[in-house]
């Protein structure tokens, strides 16, 4: 627990203070749909650069596979491009995702309905990355020989290692930090994630496990009336009084999420700065009621959440209400594959073991070129973050071993380009 | 030209008789769009089933990765499969491509509009066809760990080649013949094809290349005034008579096409029986008018065509005013790699020399598991079609290797399966 109490403090200053990355802004026309010939349309994708460490004859790109949020807060919270960027002479790019920040392929519109939300999926994305770094090669003086080198965490880290597999002719190695490919119906148990939530909090204090795992029941009895409510309107000071059952189920899935949250010390949503929070919510929503339905279940024996099924038929419905759109369960595994991935080549897939997440990472060694890398001590994706004075030892020896294969990579690239 | 004239008339022969080859038909229903939200229309797809060789205890799944025409001619003319199948135990499936044959997405609507029409792109195409497997691995008692061998040839080839690169999962190994997936902007020549049609000739006569290299200002003169044109309407015994310079043009287009097939030994759409001559010539320019751009030119010299410079603008505009689509030329090289396919694993390329396709095609061998099968005396994929007392020991031999392959891919999915 100490690990991730400092990570969180960690992140909380970062929010506040950041660091002063330099980069410059530009726009690249991305058409809506890369993969059929309906709809015309284009829309203009944000990335930032910065090329100060470049050597533009020969220098690796570091790109960021940019995923659900605002780019610039990727840019200042992905410290480990920046700090081995000088010793590779490498170019930076990060690259902002369709439907967030300010890529928004229709503008205020872009959530209304599915014939403007539908192109919401990680296929469109991967495109849209392919098309701006085959842009960028040419564009940029020098840039065509240079290998390409992803990188990203949590959905992003998925992106990276999807990136690879389908693009190959595009990226010559992914750093996937976090990424839970894994987490699909029929691929990984639903009740794991929940279970390494309980577990990070069960090493601080088994009490404090308690204490959670019987909450629910409190909550309930607490607010079976209206003076209940009231009581607990005033003592947690909510914001709007709890008035009905569904008010009291808000609260208890907002402590889900906190717990959660705490565990993966992943802020991105809450501290989003540019957007209301609702949004927020609604843009996460909308990415999850397409294709990345990751399954999630509590027993709250081996676990301290309230018991809950997974239900996806009430997941769908949810999803055909709020945006009329039906989610496909099955299309991202049998797009990328699922577990199936021995064809897959130069990937990092690195995982913390604080982190709920790596249920449904890659924990094991696929071949010589697909590789595990097990981060004891950390939470999500800490290998990403800047070096740090009181970084664990494990993360310290991840990204040494991180370097090592993106090094190995660039060389075998300029090898058998005979660069 | 041996060689030629005699595939020639096989495949004359084949199409008046045709091989009794038994299948069972059904239907798939699958998504008109796999890579967006905004569509949630579906189709039903036709797929051939012939079970009677397969051991439902392992035995492979033979694969062919239809292409532009009614996927019944495919089966009666890809006899190595059929061939093959019994020593292989495998289950032999056809699957129809999407807007050819009776699996047109949109019914006699399917080519009116955009709207219909824009989800003819090889992407989708190969979706459909890992929906299918998946589906059939499920469906099918016993091929849940069924290796997975997929087939093609010309632009089924591609398909094949392509589907083992982005489904690996999917798809354990390719035999992809006569695939020209190099036929694209900056990466062949666009004079090439016309090279080897006119060498293909000139191997029996050069006085007859001669001839038709003149043929083109001889029709010219002979049509510069109306009498000429009656003349040559009349000689060449013409459905309808020549009136204006547009007609002699559509003559002369026709030509360069029997020239070409007769080199390619590939009449599927003029044998096509099922669809109206200018339905099918509006079929292949519809695909050809998304992604497939495949430039072409003649110079009349080193080829003996009629000199054309390709003209990708005018070609553009044409596929607008027609179909109200502009093509995307780069897009097949940017999703799928061109020539840099070093990341790709079990995929056998197979050409004839005297297949002008043959000049984009992949005649190296990129890895141990992605080789080049050269047939000199082949022309189109004459390696699909079944053994033949009067084949060449070439085909022959090509035969034998891509068994092999196919052995080695079968046992190595089933090692690393443990199955």
């Amino acid at each position: 627990m100490k690990w991730l109490v400092l990570q969180v403090i960690l992140a909380s200053l970062l929010l506040h203070f950041g660091y002063a990355y330099k980069y410059e802004t530009y726009f690249y026309k991305q058409k809506v749909d890369h993969f059929s010939f309906v709809d015309p349309d284009s829309y203009s994708q944000r990335y930032l650069i910065n090329d100060e460490s470049w050597d533009s004859d020969g220098g690796p790109i570091f790109f960021y596979a940019g995923n659900e949020g605002d780019i610039t807060w990727f840019a200042e919270n992905t410290g480990f491009m920046w700090d081995i960027a000088p010793e590779f002479n490498a170019l930076i790019i990060f690259a902002e995702h369709r439907y967030y920040g300010v890529s928004l392929p229709y503008g205020n519109k872009s959530f209304t309905e599915p014939k403007y939300s539908g192109y919401l999926t990680s296929e469109q994305a991967l495109a849209d990355f392919a098309e701006l770094i085959s842009y960028l090669r040419i564009a940029l003086p020098g840039a065509k020989n240079s290998a390409v080198i992803a990188f990203g965490g949590s959905y992003g880290g998925m992106l990276a290692a999807w990136f690879r597999m389908k693009y190959p002719h595009v990226v010559q190695g992914s750093i996937a930090a976090s990424a839970p490919i894994l987490q699909f119906i029929d691929i990984t148990p639903c009740e794991k994630f929940g279970q390494v939530v309980t577990a990070d909090f069960a090493r601080e204090s088994s009490q404090c496990v308690e204490v959670i795992r019987n909450s629910w029941a409190a909550i309930d009895a607490v607010t079976a009336d209206e003076v209940g409510m009231n009581w607990l309107t005033g003592a947690w000071k909510l914001c709007q009084p709890l008035k009905t059952q569904k008010d009291v189920q808000k609260v208890k899935e907002y402590l889900t999420d906190v717990w959660t949250n705490l565990a993966m010390v992943v802020c991105t949503h809450l501290t989003e700065p540019t957007l209301e929070p609702k949004a927020l919510l609604e843009e996460l929503f909308a990415g999850a009621c397409t294709e990345m339905v990751m399954p999630m279940c509590y027993d709250g024996v081996k676990d301290f959440f309230e018991p809950s099924p997974w239900d996806f038929k009430a997941y769908a419905t949810k999803c055909y209400e709020s945006w009329n759109i039906y989610p496909r369960p099955l299309m991202a595994p049998m797009i990328y594959g699922g577990k199936d991935i021995s064809a897959a080549s130069n990937i990092v897939f690195s995982n913390g073991l604080l982190d709920p997440w790596s249920t449904g990472g890659v924990m094991w060694n696929v071949s010589d070129s697909v590789v595990s890398i097990i981060i004891p001590e950390g939470a999500h994706h800490l290998d990403l973050r800047s070096s740090n004075p009181d970084d664990p030892q494990s993360v310290i020896d991840a990204r040494i071993l991180e370097k090592k294969y993106i090094s190995t990579w660039i060389e075998s690239y300029k090898s058998e380009n005979e660069i």
